[in-house]
Order: structure tokens, then C-alpha cells, then sequence
């Protein structure tokens, strides 16, 4: 069995930085290079799996991991999906941990079996982020297999999206909002027995948007034991003041994801002619602003 | 484009019954003669192909709707998916509308590529389930699509299992819950131009629990244009007449599904030997229950 996945990410982050690349592979944004006038469904496929294989490449020696986003690969159906388990493959023979952007949530008996297609298995990513609505019950099936298999689990707590607030802020009498209730199961489900690694997190995570820093602070507090996965920035627009909110004082307990700001880098005006280049610099200009406003 | 997917649904109801089928094809619960000793992934997928090509056949003539659990696919990844998509196929030609139950849900971008996959090409079923935790934002790529192309789309508001009431209960000063929250988001959504079909219900239905009924009762009330899609009879415990509370007086307006007790018959004492006679016995004991429930 591999070792806890907290800590395995804790890790790679030392030996890098906080940041995650996401992969979000839009065909109209691929590299004109890549893709051809009127292209079947084929071609497509192939100019996205020719892009995904050369960022991964690009961003192996810069960051610690990459997310892959399921449901640009569910768009090619079967054949979408063989690609997202060859790239996760991939990623990982090239030294990078895999987070599987899959948001998977159903009750308990349904939750098992999606358990054992994104988690329990050789080819599955380290980790996978799932939607909590479900509760405790729906959670578990998923926290087995992390724990079976030194894997990482994410939990959408706040979200990055405009609309977030007007439902995850919906509050009490007490003005304790249902993302904090949602935390606050998070914080004890991630807390029993066997969950916790080495360096006192649990391979129960939360993902908590950087647009809203504010609540990443307040989280921060809620779940001291949790890894935050932190969506929103770049193109999404949170800054890396905001990014810092999810950070504890010791700069540890977070990991920044940029997707599109990083892997279209080649289509902001200033940037390197070459697409593998813009990425690179791109990844390389993240790592550092991130690393930097955090103090590191 | 086909008639809105409401319209297609209460018409095919009319003919038969307000009940669905669900195809959750756990392999060792399939029929003995189906499965092998030692059966390698090859050969347990051959199993739940001839399973549920089965159960398609027998149920297409006693029920309106066929509701296909996507993570049992999803266990055997693109090999998984691709069956998936081919019964979905098969239950359209036998004349069944299919709902793919799948759970997604996502920031807006990327909603939109889940759409692109689930619901916006020939080979998708007829409506999907979604998970409605990112709001208004992330909801409204799948109406879209569901719009454009006849197609209907199910929130998950009241879920059916033993945890939902800790998650989805949390009420605030005026002793308002959560979920009725995202009810009258969902009602509100789903009043929108061009959403509604010829009989007054919209394309944007909810998934609403058979096991707690009077949540069922009140959520009537709040979403009147909602098809309500109703989880939990039988194996989850939940009565005909919990049932009969998610429709309105005259009858109309839900659509109770039922998966391991109709599938699985052929397990239960008592039961016919042959399993295709024992699911057709469980789909017509099934619908006549429901149908005189509500007075049919």
C-alpha cells in the first residue's frame, strides 16, 4: 500500500510548491498547431490527448500535481474516459500525484461502487474530490477506500462559482452557514481512527474556493486537519493574497489549483510563441507567486 | 427536435404507470446462471450486458421509464461507459424513456462540458440527474441543453438516505431547511422561458425521497412544476403510500423508480425460478402498487 496520501502530497510540495495544474482541455483553446479545421470527434481526441501528454510533461519538474477535470474527457464518452485513465497513467509514471476532478456524490450503496471505479484500483488517480450533499453516509464508502489504499478524498465545501453564495451561505438563527455545518462533519468524519497521517492531516480534504477568502480564513479554523484544495485562481480571478487565506500561519494545509490560466498560457497576448514554453513559464510564474505569498 | 421531455414523459405514463426501473447491475447479485466462478472484468461485464439487456426486454412493455445508475458502469471505466451508452441506445429502441443517473455537477464552464457529454448528442439519454450544490450557475448549462434538445434534467433536493436529514435539514431562523432552499431555487430555475411543456410542467424536475414523506408532502407545495423523480421504494424501505405523497391530488406530476426490489426479485423467497418471469412479476407488482396508490 502506498503511503497516506497527506503526506505523500505534503511531501511533494516541500520538494516544490503548493500548486496544482489542472487539466481543463477545451479543444477550441488547444494550440492552433494541434487541431484542425472541421475535425471529427477522432481528431479531436487526438489533439487533446497530444496536448495533455505535452503539458504533463512540461509541468512534471515545476509542481507536485495536476488535476484532471473528468468531464472534459466524459464529453468523448468511453473513449474520452479511456484517455482520463491513460493520463492519470501517465501523470503518474512521471512522478506527479493525480487528482481526479470527478465531484462524484450518491448514497451509500451507489457511493461504493463509485468508489471502486475512481479510487479502489491500480490505475485510479491518489485522490478524487466528491460532493458531500449526501452526508455522512454517502462519505463513507469513499473514506474506506482512502484509507485502504493510502488515497486522498476532497470534499466541495465553498465553492469558486458566482452563484456559491446563494446557496452554500444559506444560515441558521445563530448566522452558521451550510458550507460551516458541512465543514464541521467534514472536520469529525476526517478525524476517526486510521484517517490521519504522519504530519496530523487527514486524507479527508475539502476543496474551498480562493474567490472567497474570507471563508477560506474562517474554514481554515474549522478544519485544521484537512487539506485544502483551492480552486479559483487565475482565470476565475482570485489573487495570491486571496490563495494565502486557505494557508495555515506555517504556510502548510493547502494546495492552489490553476487550470486554464496555466495550460492556455499561449493564448494571453505577451506570452511565448512556443505552447509548451508559455506553459512552462506560466506554471513556473504560479509556483512562485503562490510559494512567495505564502512566505516560502 | 423531439416534444419536451415533461410532455413525453406524462404521455408514456398515461400508457402504463408512474414508475421507473433502476439498472444498478451489481454482479454478484446477478442471476447464477449469468456468472462464473473466478470471472475476470471481461467476463463480468459480458454478465451485466446480458443482465440488463435482459431486464430492458422484460420490463419494456410494463413500465414507461428505464433509470440507468451510472457508477455500476463506471466501476468498469470506458469498458463500463461504453455499455452504458449502448443500452442507453437499446432502451430508446424499445421505446422506453431513459433517465441517466449520474450526479453531475460543477462551476458553469465545466457544466457545460458534463452537458455536452450527457446530455446534448444523439446517443444520451433522455434526461440526467444533477446535483444542484453549485446554484443557479452551475445548473444552467444543463438546461440549456435540456432545452435545446428536448431533454430533462432531475436536482437531487431531498435525497433518500439514512444521512440526508443531517446534511440536508439544517434550517435557519424561521425554521426554513436547506433543501427547501434549493427547492424554491429549482422552482424558480425551472419556471424560466421555454421550460415548460404543454401539460405545465418543466423540463427541470427534482429528485425527491420516497423516505421521508412528509418532506415529499410539503416540496408538492413548493415546486408545483416539478416532475418529481422518487427514490427509495422498496429495498430503501419506503412504502406505496410514502410514495403517494409526491404526487399531486390529481395523480400527476411524479414518478417513483425502483431498482434492487424489481432487478433482484429473482433473490427473494418465493419469488418465480426463472429470473426474467421474476422481474416481470416484481415490474407488474411494482406498477399496479403505485397505480392504486394514488387512486389510478
Amino acid at each position: 500500500m502506498p503511503d497516506h496520501f497527506a503526506d505523500r502530497l505534503l511531501a511533494a510540495i516541500d520538494r516544490t510548491a503548493p500548486v496544482c495544474v489542472g487539466l481543463d482541455p477545451v479543444y477550441e483553446q488547444l494550440p492552433a498547431a494541434l487541431r484542425k479545421a472541421e475535425a471529427d470527434e477522432g481528431r479531436r481526441l487526438k489533439a487533446v490527448t497530444a496536448f495533455c501528454r505535452g503539458v504533463l510533461e512540461v509541468v512534471a519538474p515545476i509542481v507536485p500535481a495536476v488535476k484532471l477535470q473528468s468531464a472534459y474527457f466524459e464529453m468523448y464518452r468511453d473513449k474520452g474516459v479511456k484517455l482520463y485513465f491513460e493520463l492519470v497513467q501517465a501523470a503518474r509514471e512521471m512522478g506527479l500525484l493525480v487528482i481526479g476532478d470527478v465531484k462524484r456524490g450518491d448514497i451509500g450503496s451507489t457511493a461504493s461502487a463509485y468508489a471502486a471505479g475512481h479510487l479502489g484500483h491500480a490505475a485510479a488517480p491518489d485522490a478524487i474530490t466528491v460532493n458531500g450533499y449526501f452526508g455522512a453516509d454517502g462519505l463513507a464508502p469513499f473514506l474506506q477506500a482512502a484509507k485502504a489504499g493510502g488515497a486522498g478524498v476532497f470534499v466541495l465545501v465553498r465553492t469558486s462559482n458566482p452563484s456559491a453564495a446563494a446557496m452554500q451561505d444559506f444560515a441558521d438563527a445563530t448566522g452558521r452557514k451550510f458550507y460551516e455545518h458541512l465543514a464541521g462533519q467534514v472536520a469529525q468524519l476526517g478525524a476517526a481512527e486510521g484517517l490521519l497521517g504522519r504530519r496530523g492531516y487527514s486524507c479527508l480534504g475539502a476543496v474551498v474556493g480562493a474567490t472567497y477568502p474570507a471563508q477560506a480564513r474562517q474554514l481554515r479554523q474549522v478544519m485544521p486537519q484537512q487539506v485544502f484544495l483551492v480552486p479559483g485562481y487565475g482565470a476565475q480571478g482570485a489573487t495570491t493574497a486571496d490563495c494565502a487565506a486557505a494557508f495555515k500561519a506555517d504556510g502548510s494545509g493547502a494546495i492552489v489549483n490553476a487550470s486554464r490560466s496555466v495550460i492556455f498560457a499561449y493564448n494571453q497576448p505577451g506570452g511565448a510563441k512556443d505552447w509548451k514554453q508559455a506553459i512552462a513559464d506560466a506554471a513556473k510564474a504560479f509556483a512562485k507567486d503562490i510559494a512567495s505569498a505564502i512566505g516560502r
